[in-house]
């Protein structure tokens, strides 16, 4: 079999762009022999074209002029590496109406834009979009949905999706520090950026969340309507009341499907220290995904960087480069066929098991006066946890409850906090129970 | 897009055939909306006609004649789902020279004969053969190993194949079993077979790991080559030790890409408690991959079972319909293309940490000639264990060495044993310390 040659361009010559680059330059050579794919970078485009980067390119090969590319037809795969969702929309749609197929990390694009603008062009065109990159760095994890669980309904999902999260969460739950400290050393460590708002509030989580659920689902995702919570409220005392209890508090991409529709949320979620996805330490990312055949099934490794990121773009442009990738985006809902919007779960109807952190004034009859408006409200008390104190008038109490409805919490709390023994307010986080796989 | 319908046939109607018609019957609609691809069951062939069977199938559709399906030219895909070797070889090659894809879950026919005779009929018909269900059940790790990971040099590969061994070490590491008895339980449980032997003497993951390794390195492996080390020689009182200083016991196989050559074996091993790998338990399996650009990613699932590898041959099936199996058959080494021998590294030249457990008579001087001997022979001592012993005339000895050649330790054990003060065959388990990924 001949080897199937293709010229490659990359837009965007940053951490990525280089890593990408390097790749395609000194393993052009093993890539061939063991896929038959033949990778050849034609051109690296970049309005920066002074910066010392990690790869050294052959003369001539980085430009600012991306015309150049729309008009080089030999350019058949465009990667798209620049970031953000507005250049980044115009550049994908400009290569997919000259031709050439997109290869992309940009999950926020693709989790806000993607069917409106990008998927939709794509279709129009007949060209494809691969986004493997845009999800946990370099695990297969799209490849993992699209292909090899096919034959599942996917009943849930849970993932640790940003990697900045899990190492700060991990600080503080391994080594007792602070928010704010653990996140400076974050940044001092190069695990989160000097502005680190779309990691630490969520945000970066739910893109990732709305392109895997659209993907296992099959149906498209208004990302707007994603639960939205991220790491920067947490509080330590909150995460060792939880491993007290035998919990690990993690930052959870969650995607389950209930009678009410499917639940979308990203939230600080206490999971029970035995389930492998607690044990997911430090920058690294990890995906448990529950199949109705397959069971639980979990995809482990580094959800950022430079080389592990570059490692999945450059695994999506030898399946373009295959048409393998072609293929796949044709045939699935949302990409190459219209799909219809996912039935959501309203958020009162999430059924959880929760963690409850009230403040009370130490005096008789206060855990009973509480005890029943949970009762009232159909929540059931699975364990609690009060410590000796020695102030009285500031007391935290936490209870661990069995499965309840949100809005019953909800309606609970409401009643609580109205309690004249009840000071602050209350701290509530789903104890996320993924199902027996 | 037009769905594409295939007619799939499947020969053995056991445990896994019964799964693979389960999904193919109830979820055919599912899996045409999800992937454009509408799965038509057209033959299931067993000899027993008999037997109850956890599926009910349309009337006439099971029967007894293979030659019905090769006669069948509508059928384009044949699911070998007999196992053993010899009759599965003549199927699988009567279905590809009757010009039908082949897929198949049969790790000891391919692991074996694969390259003599499938993937070479395989290539002179022009068809594929997909084998996704052959390691590891549900965890779609071959996919990962031939797309998703396709842009890395593979380093190291340590997996956790065999869910029975697993099991039973699990039993002995966390309820302090003996092997005997943790075997009978998981027998009793289902873990394991009326007659477990080539799951507890570590074939079947051997087998696992030829295939595994065959993709990864994109060379022949030739199976009698795999230095194969199972479970049902470990003591209770290793695993115990271990535990003690930090390790855990797993069966991995191994493939580590040395300057000596490709290592590939299967041995009980000791792993740090704190790997991903480590805290793998009972029946599940998992596969950590070490790639030059990706780092450290790990595959975690149920390793076996009807439905988990019932999901991975519709998996298959689904991409050898879309095409996408037979481009990646074609250009794989080893499959599709011509393949070398893998050069595989000298039994003595694997380098590894070492465990070794004597047992001697307490007397002065005995720990400073054992030292003496291990330091004659390069072996540096990272740490030691002796517990207070009643008896004196058999006080075991634990050394956990640094990074030693297998070659040297053969050669102090030789002179260990020739001591007068030792007693017993002295135990010798590798530490596996994979790279930092």
């Amino acid at each position: 079999m001949e080897n199937n040659k293709v010229k490659i361009a990359i837009i965007g010559f940053g951490t990525v762009g280089s890593g990408v680059a390097k790749i395609i330059l000194e393993s052009r050579g093993n890539i061939a022999q063991r896929t038959g794919v033949d990778l050849e970078l034609a051109h690296v485009v970049d309005l920066d074209l002074a910066r010392e980067r990690p790869v050294n390119l052959p003369a001539g090969m980085l430009h600012d002029d991306f015309d150049k590319v729309l008009a080089d037809s030999e350019v058949s795969i465009g990667v798209e590496l620049i970031g953000g969702t507005e250049t980044a929309a115009v550049i994908q749609e400009k290569l997919l109406k000259a031709g050439k197929d997109v290869v992309s990390a940009n999950k926020a694009l693709l989790a806000e834009k993607g069917e409106e603008i990008i998927y939709k062009t794509a279709r129009e065109q007949g060209r494809c979009v691969a986004f493997e990159a845009s999800c946990c760095g370099g695990i297969p994890i799209i490849g993992a949905i699209q292909s090899g669980l096919r034959a599942n309904s996917i009943s849930a999902m849970y993932g640790i999706v940003n990697g900045t999260c899990n190492y700060i969460l991990s600080e503080m739950i391994h080594k007792g520090k602070e928010y704010r400290i653990a996140l400076k050393e974050a940044q001092a460590a190069g695990y989160a950026e000097a502005d680190p708002t779309l990691d630490v509030d969520g945000t970066d989580s739910a893109h990732k969340l709305a392109i895997l659920a659209m993907l296992a689902y099959g149906k498209k995702i208004d990302f707007d309507s994603i639960l939205i919570e991220g790491i920067d409220q947490v509080q330590l005392a909150d995460i060792l009341y939880g491993k007290e209890m035998g919990y690990v508090m993690k930052l959870l991409a969650i995607a389950e499907q209930t009678d009410e529709g499917l639940s979308l949320r990203v939230q600080p979620s206490f999971i029970n220290q035995e389930e492998p996805l607690a044990k997911v330490s430090g920058p690294f990312n990890a995906v448990s995904i529950f199949g109705d055949a397959v069971g639980h099934t979990s995809y482990y490794g580094r959800g950022a960087g430079m080389m592990p990121t570059a490692s999945a773009v450059v695994a999506d442009i030898i399946e373009v480069a295959r048409g393998n990738a072609r293929r796949i985006f044709e045939a699935t809902p949302g990409l190459g066929r219209p799909v219809e919007a996912a039935c959501l779960c309203p958020d009162d109807e999430i059924t959880s098991r929760f963690y409850l952190r009230l403040s009370v004034i130490d005096q008789p009859g206060v855990f009973g006066r509480i005890a029943d408006i949970l009762g009232q409200n159909q929540i059931s008390i699975l364990a609690c946890l009060q410590h000796e104190s020695e102030s009285s008038d500031n007391v935290p109490v936490v209870f661990m409850t069995h499965k309840a409805r949100q809005g019953d919490i909800n309606k609970a709390l409401e009643s609580i906090v109205r309690l004249d023994v009840v000071k602050d307010k209350p701290v509530c986080i789903h104890v996320v129970t993924p199902p027996k796989g």
